[in-house]
C-alpha cells in the first residue's frame, strides 16, 4: 500500500494560535482512498526547517501533501521550500502572472511585484485549480514520489481537497480502501453502549472504536477491503448486530446530525415544530436552522430571555413566573403550551434553566427544565448538567432534541 | 532559548477521526513559558514509528512532550517508546503498583495483569501525578534533554498540563517570554487593513501578523522579553499606532468576541437590544447569549422562519410579504420595527435573506438584508454572500452585529 505523511505550515499553528483541522481532513481523504498516513508534522514559516521535514518525509513516504504557505507575501515559503527539497529551480508561469494582472486590474487593486510569487511553480509542477483564491495548488511527481501543495485559507483549501486532490490521491491508490460507517448513538452514556456492544468489539477487520461526544456516543466502524463495496458488505453485519443491540438509539450515520434525524422523522409525519428558549438563547433553532430544508417542519421560535418577553411576548402567565420561577417545570411546561399554540405546530418544546456561570432564583448553576408539547399534552424533564456555560448549552439543545425524538417515535409514524 | 517539539500518538489522529486539541494546549503554553516550539510531529500506535520519531525530536530540541499512549492497552506504547528512544529499560514501581490494585478493588473491578504496565516507567523517568486517571504521566532528565510524556483523554491532560507540567517549563525556561496580544477589528476587510496598518509591519519585535476571519481581521502583536511586562512595554505603542491608523475598527482584544464588545456597549449605555431572524434562525440570538451577563441588554428574540410566524407571530404586514417578499429590504425593516416594539427595547434588529442552497422567491442564495431600528429610525443594508449555507449564516450574524455596533457608537455614550 503506498504510504503519505502531511506536513502543515505555520507559526500560528506552532504557537497553538489556529487548530490545524485541515491536516485532519486530508488524514481522513487519505484513509478513504485506502493509502496509509504514517506521520503528520508542522512547522513553522522558516525555509530550511519546512525544507528539512520535506526532505525527511520524502524519504520514508510515497506521498508529500503540504498546508500552508503558497500566498504571496515574505512569509509564504512553502513552493520554495518544495523547489529546494526536490532540488528543482522555480520557474515563472507567465501565462499564469498575465491573469493575476487582469484579475487584479479588474478589481482596481493595486499590483505588487510579490504577487507574481504566486505564478512560480517548482519545475516538476502542475498546478492544482483554486477557483476561490489567487495562489494555485502544486503537485509535483518525480522520482515516484508525488508533492501535493494546498493552500490555508479554509474557502480554498476544502474545495481543492475535495476536489482535485481527492482525484489524484484515488488515481494513486493500491487496490485496498479503508472505509469506515459512523453510527452515532443518543439517550445512552458511553459505559451503557459499551456493555451492550462489548461482544461485538473484539474483531480486528471490521474494528468498532467507541468515541464520547457531549450527549452522544458514536462507534466507528472500520473495514479494508478491495473496493468501498467489498468493505460495506464486512461492515453491514456487523452494522446489524449493533443496531440490534442498541435499538433506536442508533439515530443516524456518519456526517448526519442529531438535529437533521429529528427534522426527517417531523418531514415524514408531515408535522411541524416551534421552540421557545430561555437559556439556550435561540441555540435550539439554530441547530434546527443548519439543516438545509429544514423550512419544511420547523416554523420558529421565541427567545425569551427575559422574563418580560416570557410573559409579554411568550404568552406564561405572571402567576407562573412568580410562585416557581423561570427555572422551574411548570415555566417550561407553560412555555411548551404557548409556543405550540402562538406557531400553530403540532409539537412544542422548551428550555428554561440556569446557563450559570451563577445561582439564578436560588438555583443552581447547570439546572435546566425541558418540556415538549404535542396537543394538550406536555411532557417535562429536568437534568442537572455539570461543565461551564457553554456545555450546559449545549448539552440542553441536545437533551431536547433527544426528547423530541423520543415523542415524535413514541407518538407512530 | 530552548527549544521544543511535540510529538502527538495515536492512530486515530492519522486517520483525521480526532482533532489534536491538545497539541495546540501544548504549543501555546511553550510560547507562554519562552520556550521555542520548532516542530509537532503526529504517529500512530506503533512502537518503531514512535521511537523513531522521538529519536529525531530529542536529536533536535532540548524538550520533547508527548501525548497519549500511556493507558493499559497493547495500543499504548509511548512508555516502551520513550526507553527505548532513551536506551534504558523500563523499571516496576511496586509501591504505585499496589496503589492500582488497591484502586481497582476499592471499586470492585478485577484486575488484569496489563494495567500494571501503567506501574513501569523508563529508569530516568519520575512519574507526573495524574489525579484523574490511572496512568501518570512521566518526566525524564537525560544528558540535558527533558522528555515529558502526558495521557490523552481531555480530562486528564488539562489538568496536569496545566499544573506540573507548567511548573516544569516554567523552570526551564531561559528567562525570556514570547507575548501576544491580539487586536481584533470588523468592519475591513483585510487588504484594507493592511493598507492601513502596513508602515507597522515590518518590526520583528516587537512583530504584527495579520489573519483573515469571516467578517473580522485579528491582529497578532507579538514580543519577545524578559517578563510578561517587559514585553507588554514593547507591545504598547505598537498597539496604539495601530489603533490610531484603522480607529474605531478595533473592536476587542485577546478572546473578547465582537457579541461581547456589542453587549459592552449596550450596557454601558443602559440601552436593552431584541432580534428578529429568518435565514440565521437563531443564530445571532445564541451569539449573543454565549456572552455571560447578556441578559443585562439582551431581551430576546422572535426566530420567524416561515412566513406565518413572519405575519402572526412577529406582526409583519402581509401586503409587504406579498409585495415584496420575505428576502427584501421592507420586510428586514419591519422585522427591525415590529421586534423592538413587541420585546419594547432600544434597540430591534432584524436579519432575513436566502441561506440556501437554492434560490427563493426568485433571490439566489446568499443574498442578506440586515435592519437595525432605533426609536423610528430604521436603517437597512444589504449584502451577497458568496459560500454555503453556514459561511452565509455566520456572515449575516458577523454583519448584523457590525451595523448594531456601529449605530452604538454613532448614538454616543
Amino acid at each position: 500500500m503506498k504510504t503519505a505523511e502531511i506536513v502543515s505550515v505555520g507559526t500560528e499553528l506552532l504557537l497553538g494560535q489556529t487548530l490545524d483541522t485541515h491536516s485532519a481532513k486530508l488524514a481522513k481523504l487519505l484513509a478513504d482512498c485506502g493509502i496509509v498516513c504514517q506521520r503528520r508534522s508542522t512547522v513553522g514559516d522558516n525555509l530550511a526547517r519546512i525544507e528539512a521535514v520535506l526532505r525527511e518525509s520524502l524519504l520514508r513516504a510515497d506521498v508529500v501533501l503540504t498546508i500552508g504557505g503558497l500566498g504571496p507575501t515574505m512569509d509564504d515559503l512553502t513552493r520554495d521550500a518544495i523547489a529546494l527539497a526536490l532540488d528543482e529551480n522555480l520557474v515563472l508561469e507567465s501565462g499564469f502572472e498575465a491573469k493575476l494582472r487582469e484579475y487584479f486590474a479588474a478589481r482596481g487593486v493595486p499590483w505588487v511585484e510579490s504577487i507574481s510569487r504566486q505564478a512560480q511553480r517548482p519545475a516538476s509542477a502542475v498546478f492544482i485549480d483554486n477557483p476561490n483564491g489567487t495562489a494555485p495548488g502544486l503537485c509535483c511527481r518525480k522520482a515516484g514520489k508525488v508533492v501535493i501543495a494546498l493552500p490555508g485559507p479554509r474557502g480554498e483549501f476544502n474545495p481543492m481537497a475535495d476536489g482535485p486532490v481527492r482525484i489524484i490521491l484515488e488515481e494513486l491508490q493500491s487496490g485496498t480502501v479503508i472505509h469506515s460507517r459512523l453510527l452515532r448513538v443518543c439517550g445512552m452514556g458511553e459505559s451503557q453502549v459499551e456493555a451492550k456492544v462489548a461482544h461485538l468489539m473484539h474483531g480486528d477487520n471490521p474494528s468498532v472504536a467507541p468515541y464520547a461526544h457531549p450527549g452522544e456516543v458514536h462507534l466507528r466502524l472500520t473495514a479494508r477491503a478491495a473496493t468501498r463495496g467489498d468493505a460495506d458488505l464486512l461492515l453491514n453485519p456487523l452494522d446489524q448486530a449493533i443496531r440490534e443491540a442498541l435499538g433506536a438509539a442508533v439515530f443516524a450515520i456518519d456526517d448526519a446530525t442529531l438535529e437533521a434525524a429529528v427534522l426527517q422523522l417531523l418531514g415524514e409525519r408531515g408535522q411541524t415544530l416551534a421552540v421557545a428558549e430561555s437559556l439556550t438563547g435561540g441555540g435550539l433553532a439554530a441547530r434546527l436552522t443548519t439543516v438545509p430544508g429544514s423550512s419544511k417542519g420547523f416554523k420558529g421560535g421565541i427567545v425569551s430571555y427575559w422574563n418580560d418577553a416570557k410573559t409579554d411576548v411568550l404568552g406564561v402567565k405572571a402567576e407562573t413566573l412568580a410562585q416557581f420561577g423561570a427555572v422551574s417545570a411548570e415555566c417550561a411546561k407553560e412555555m411548551a403550551s404557548r409556543i405550540r399554540l402562538l406557531f400553530a405546530t403540532d409539537f412544542g418544546v422548551a428550555l428554561t434553566g440556569n446557563a450559570g456561570p451563577d445561582a439564578l432564583e436560588g438555583k443552581p448553576s447547570g439546572l435546566v427544565y425541558c418540556a415538549v408539547a404535542k396537543g394538550d399534552n406536555v411532557e417535562v424533564a429536568s437534568f442537572q448538567w455539570r461543565g461551564g456555560r457553554e456545555d450546559v448549552r449545549l448539552r440542553s439543545t441536545q437533551m431536547a432534541l433527544v426528547q423530541l425524538r423520543e415523542r415524535l417515535l413514541n407518538s407512530g409514524a
